[in-house]
C-alpha cells in the first residue's frame, strides 16, 4: 500500500510557519499584502480569488482587490499594474489569465514587476525558473509539487525524475526546477515513443498530462514516488486526476491523491511567495 | 564508422541560403546589419568578433562595432545599448559577455531589446527557448547543435535525446529547443547517478560537460547521434571535445567532430539570427 501523500498535511505545517513568518513581519513594521487584479466576472477566477483571500487571511495575509469590467482596456489595466508596482504596502500580485482577447497577454504580464510576481508569470521569473534563481517566482502549480516532495523528505538528489507534460505552467517549469535540485529530468509528451517504458524508470513521476485517469498501471513501477498535477471532471462528476489512482496506488511507494493533493497546496505556496516577498523588503 | 556530422558542410550550405536571403533583403532596400558591443580588449571576444565580421561580411551582413574601454560605466554602456535598439539600421546586436565585474550583468543585458537580441541574452529570448515560440533568439551554441541535426536529416520526432550538461547557455535551453521539437529531452549533469546508463538509452546525445575528453565508450551505444558541444585544449595544446572522440566514433552511427563541428557553426547561426531579424522588420 502507497503511502499517500496528503496536500492537508503539506498545507498545514505551511500555515503554521507562514504565520510565524508573518507575525514577525508585522512585528517589524511591515503588513504582507497580496493584491489581486481581475478583469471580468470568470467564474473559476471568483473560485480562485476567494480560496486564496481564506488562505492569506488566515496567515495574516492582507489583501486588496482590484477588478476591472471585462470592457477595461490594455492601458486601464497597465494603469492598474502600474499602481500595484508602485505600492510599497502591496508585496506580491496575482493576475487572473487568461485575459479577454483584446489584451497583449506578452505585453501586460511583463508589465508587473518580477520582484511582486509571486504567480511566476513575467519573463523575470521565467528566467529566474530557467537558471534556478532567486529572480522573480515559480509558477504556483510546479512549485507545490517541489513543496510535497520537500514535506515528505523525498530527496531528488540525483534522482531520475520524470514530468508528464510539456506545458508552460507546469511540466517544463517543473523539469527545470527538478533539474536545479540536483534530479536527472525527462521530459514526455504527446510525441514520446512508448512513454510507459520511459516512466517506470524513474524514481520520481509528475504527471501533468491533462487528462482524466490517463495514466494507468502499465506507466509505474514499485518504490516510485507519484505527483499527480491533474484536476479532472469523470463524466459522472466527479474530481479526479491524470493519475488512475486505483491501478497506481498499489504499485508505487507514495501518491499524491486528487482531491487533496497538489490542489490544495497552490494557494499556500501563493502566500509563501508573498511571505517571501514582503521578508525581501526588509533585507533591503 | 561513424558519419562525421562536419560543421564545414552546413557552414557552407548556411552560407548559400543566407547569402540569398540576405541579396532578396538589398533588393528590397534593406541592408541587414549586426552590431558589436564590447567593453575592454579581452582576447578571445576580439577572436570572435574577428570570426563574425568575416562571416557576416561573406554573408552580405555589414557590421557596426561599439568598443567602450574597460573603465566605461553602466549609463555610457546602456547608452551604447539605448542607440543599438533606437537605430532602426541595425537589425541585430552581439555584446560581448562576462562585462568586467563593475557591470550589472542582469540589468544590462536586459536593456536590449529582445527583437535585436540575435545572441539569446535577454529574458525575452529565454522566454522564447522556454516557450518554443519566436520571440528573441536562442543562443547560438544549441542553435547550432540543431541547426547540424536538421542539415544531417536526423529527425527528433519522438526520439530520446539526452543532454550531458545543465548551463543556462547550453545544456538547459538545447534540453528546451528538443522538448519543443518533439524529443522526449533528458538532462544530465555531474550530480547524475551512473550516468553512462542513462546516456545509453539516448538516440541522440549532445555533450556539453566542459571538461576535455571526459566522455568516453561507457557512455555510447550503437545507433547513437552524437553532438559535442565541449571546445577544450588537451595538455600538448591540441584543440579537442567533450567526447572521446576515438572511443565514440567506433561505436555510434554519427558525430560532430571537434574541431570542426559546433563551434564551426556559431557564427554562421548568428548571421541567421541577423537575416531573420532584419526579415521581420520587412513583415511588419
Amino acid at each position: 500500500m502507497a503511502k499517500i501523500l496528503s496536500g492537508k498535511e503539506v498545507v498545514a505545517a505551511l500555515n503554521e510557519q507562514l504565520s510565524k513568518r508573518a507575525q514577525a513581519l508585522e512585528e517589524k513594521g511591515v503588513a504582507p499584502c497580496l493584491a489581486m487584479v481581475r478583469v471580468g466576472e470568470r467564474q473559476d477566477d471568483i473560485a480562485y480569488e476567494r480560496g486564496a483571500t481564506n488562505r492569506c487571511k488566515r496567515i495574516g495575509i492582507s489583501t486588496k482587490n482590484f477588478i476591472l469590467p471585462e470592457s477595461a482596456t490594455q492601458e486601464e489595466l497597465i494603469k492598474v499594474i502600474e499602481e500595484v508596482n508602485n505600492d510599497p504596502s502591496i508585496h506580491g500580485c496575482l493576475l487572473f489569465r487568461p485575459l479577454p482577447e483584446h489584451f497583449d497577454d506578452e505585453v501586460v504580464r511583463n508589465a508587473l514587476l518580477p520582484a511582486k510576481d509571486v504567480d511566476g508569470i513575467t519573463n523575470g521569473s521565467l528566467a529566474g525558473v530557467f537558471a534556478g534563481t532567486d529572480q522573480g517566482y515559480p509558477p504556483c502549480t510546479p512549485a507545490a509539487c517541489m513543496e510535497i516532495l520537500e514535506h515528505f523528505g523525498i530527496d531528488l538528489n540525483g534522482k531520475k525524475a520524470t514530468v508528464i507534460g510539456r506545458s508552460l505552467v507546469v511540466g517544463r517549469p517543473a523539469a527545470l526546477m527538478l533539474t536545479s535540485r540536483n534530479a536527472t529530468a525527462t521530459v514526455c509528451h504527446t510525441r514520446t515513443v512508448d512513454m510507459p517504458s520511459v516512466t517506470r524508470e524513474a524514481e520520481v513521476v509528475i504527471v501533468a498530462a491533462g487528462r482524466a485517469n490517463l495514466i494507468g498501471k502499465e506507466y509505474f513501477s514499485p518504490g516510485q514516488v507519484v505527483i499527480d498535477v491533474g484536476i479532472n471532471f469523470t463524466e459522472e462528476g466527479t474530481l479526479c486526476g491524470d493519475v488512475n489512482f486505483a491501478e497506481a496506488e498499489p504499485i508505487v511507494a507514495a501518491i499524491s491523491p486528487v482531491p487533496g493533493g497538489v490542489g490544495t497546496v497552490t494557494t499556500s505556496v501563493l502566500a509563501k511567495h508573498v511571505i517571501e516577498a514582503a521578508e525581501k523588503t526588509l533585507a533591503k
